[in-house]
């Protein structure tokens, strides 16, 4: 594909593991059956999808029958924030917080346009919602708190558990969408009190165009996309057969090789920080130093946009979280919500490590930068 | 798998080909890219998915960009009805069959209980529609007509030119739910009239979890998942690039093979209906005699559920249409819709065919079905 190219855009998408391919070609072969189909070959698909349930169930630690598969992790979040609305129409307030995915901040805004009243709490200058604030937030009309686990851009974990027990004592529904957080970290529903979890195959080596929502036992959820009563009524269409198989042995993959993989990325990430801090004076890092998941490198580069960076070095595949409106850059969201001015917001790259990188790749990547830093300073210097 | 078992239940789902899943591969390997990103390995992503876009869009005959990817048929049928009535809320009033599948049924279903009317027009005897009908049940304040191109149970074909007529004369907006005619017959959208037509990728030898929604320019819809701005702003989610890719090569083989392919399984059809209707005395066909799906032979056996008789014959992979409620058999309600008397009703067997089906599968799958109807007689007439 592109040989000199190296990938650092892990919290955008990941690669399918080898042995997540092996696995889902046989249902992409000869085990085609429909899993609602009475004969050898809808049992055959049957036993797959129930099987590959277990293992999401067991990443997470919840029961089998507490997974819902479903197309990824926007329709998770969309099922778990218009499912739990729907079910409890006499409660019309949420509590979300500034920093949400489009996932989950869109489906609020919908709420917000069809009379609920939406509360969005703040972060902090480390990019975390504050518990207290989130607690504050919440009213006995409250049915539901969703606050993402893990932020996309900055890596920065959020107090889910301790947002997710005063949810509980005012008995609103606590969701949270771990798209990101999902394989990277230990993670299990119960330490964290939800009600449910969102999790996106292609953010954990699985393929796109598949997830999964926890939903906890005895927790009222209405489905969202609506036909026939596939996954116990709550998501209708034919099972992603393949994919939810290649879902489920990501998940086992996940599972085993998490805290090895956790340290070893960690390390390169924290050593791709320390090169590019040595050779770029004035770069800051965006989040919490520690309260971070460990394959993710927020930095700002002075006075010079992450778009010009990134544009300068094309043997870096990594994002900036910035939108490009009407020819206009606007900073990221995330970012400026942490209270970084906007004009050294725009300084953003994002950085994000996996199983492939490697202490080489992490070598090149920041001479790269620091190259393509440099030399976009001389040029303003010498107009 | 089941060497001996036949499949005759494509209207349920079909293998994927070959060639798609050869497709798919380097999609799920190195070309892991998320089509938004802006580097090397997105760009890589957004093409593939543009060339499939093209190839879905020339099996229907319409413009690239009037294709939308969505995670199946149940997900382009929710989008349809739900995206155009909460664009349309000064209308009030849906056209609908009564002989939906559920993912039209379902929606249709919960804009009645939110305060939409909705008009189920029924079927003949022959199974169709009657477009005069279906134009007499349309008032000036319709939103949405949505009427399927061909029952899934029957293969019955409706008149949805007809009726699209009709609900352009009225200003509403019409849909056709096309999953089980796509890639059966020769379709476009020009010659249908229809605004918006729903195509499911496991019904045409492309994988599960993947379908499209064709949106005629300039038609007013709003998205039903919400987050970020994928597929121009209509269905967020990082595009399943792999399945994408091949529901592409899958469009792009039918539109090759259709006539000929649609010509070789009608006689295997046929030749199966004669078989049967030679060895069952009673047999009867449901649904119209020639208006049908090349591919499917929906038959009543006489005085014995068809649930029993594909019991009696494991060699063969087929449904009933029936579902079992509380260990009660009902019918399927497609049958009883066009006037078929319960009890008869439930002796209602569909043999769907496919690429697969050979001339021996025919005659095999004809004498299994016919020694278990004789058996299933036999010991009902000894009791």
């Amino acid at each position: 594909m592109s040989e000199s190219a190296i990938y650092l855009d892990h919290n955008a998408t990941t690669p399918v593991l080898p042995e997540v391919v092996d696995a889902m070609l046989p249902y992409l072969r000869e085990g085609y059956g429909n899993p609602s189909s009475a004969h050898v070959f809808g049992r055959v698909a049957r036993e797959a999808v129930d099987e590959a349930r277990g293992r999401v169930a067991m990443l997470i630690g919840c029961d089998a029958h507490e997974i819902l598969f479903t197309s990824g992790g926007t329709e998770s979040n969309n099922l778990a924030i218009r499912g739990t609305t729907e079910a409890r129409p006499e409660r019309r307030h949420v509590v979300t917080s500034a920093i949400e995915h489009p996932a989950v901040a869109a489906p609020c805004a919908w709420l917000e346009r069809h009379g609920w009243d939406v509360t969005r709490v703040g972060v902090d200058g480390d990019g975390r919602v504050r518990p207290d604030a989130a607690a504050l937030a919440m009213r006995d009309d409250t049915a539901l708190v969703t606050i993402m686990h893990a932020n996309n851009e900055t890596g920065v974990l959020q107090p889910v558990a301790e947002v997710a027990r005063a949810a509980r004592e005012r008995g609103a529904v606590a969701h949270t969408d771990a798209a990101q957080s999902v394989g990277k970290i230990p993670i299990t529903v119960r330490s964290l009190g939800v009600d449910l979890l969102s999790v996106a195959g292609h953010k954990l080596y699985a393929p796109k165009g598949v997830g999964a929502l926890y939903v906890r036992r005895d927790t009222i959820l209405r489905p969202f996309a609506l036909g026939a009563g596939h996954e116990r009524g709550l998501r209708p269409g034919t099972e992603n057969v393949a994919s939810i198989v290649g879902l489920g042995v990501a998940c086992e993959r996940a599972a085993r090789d998490l805290a090895a993989e956790a340290a070893r990325v960690r390390a390169l990430r924290d050593e791709l920080w320390e090169r590019l801090l040595a050779s770029v004076p004035g770069l800051a890092l965006n989040g919490h130093p520690t309260e971070r998941l460990p394959n993710t490198l927020s930095v700002r580069f002075p006075g010079v946009p992450g778009t010009a960076v990134l544009e300068a070095a094309p043997s870096v595949a990594a994002s900036t979280g910035s939108a490009c409106h009407d020819g206009y850059q606007e900073p990221p969201a995330v970012i400026v919500a942490m209270g970084v001015p906007p004009p050294d917001a725009l300084g953003a790259v994002r950085l994000t490590l996996g199983r492939g990188t490697t202490g080489a790749d992490i070598e090149r990547a920041a001479a790269a930068l620091a190259l393509a830093w440099r030399s976009l300073v001389a040029q303003g210097s010498a107009r």
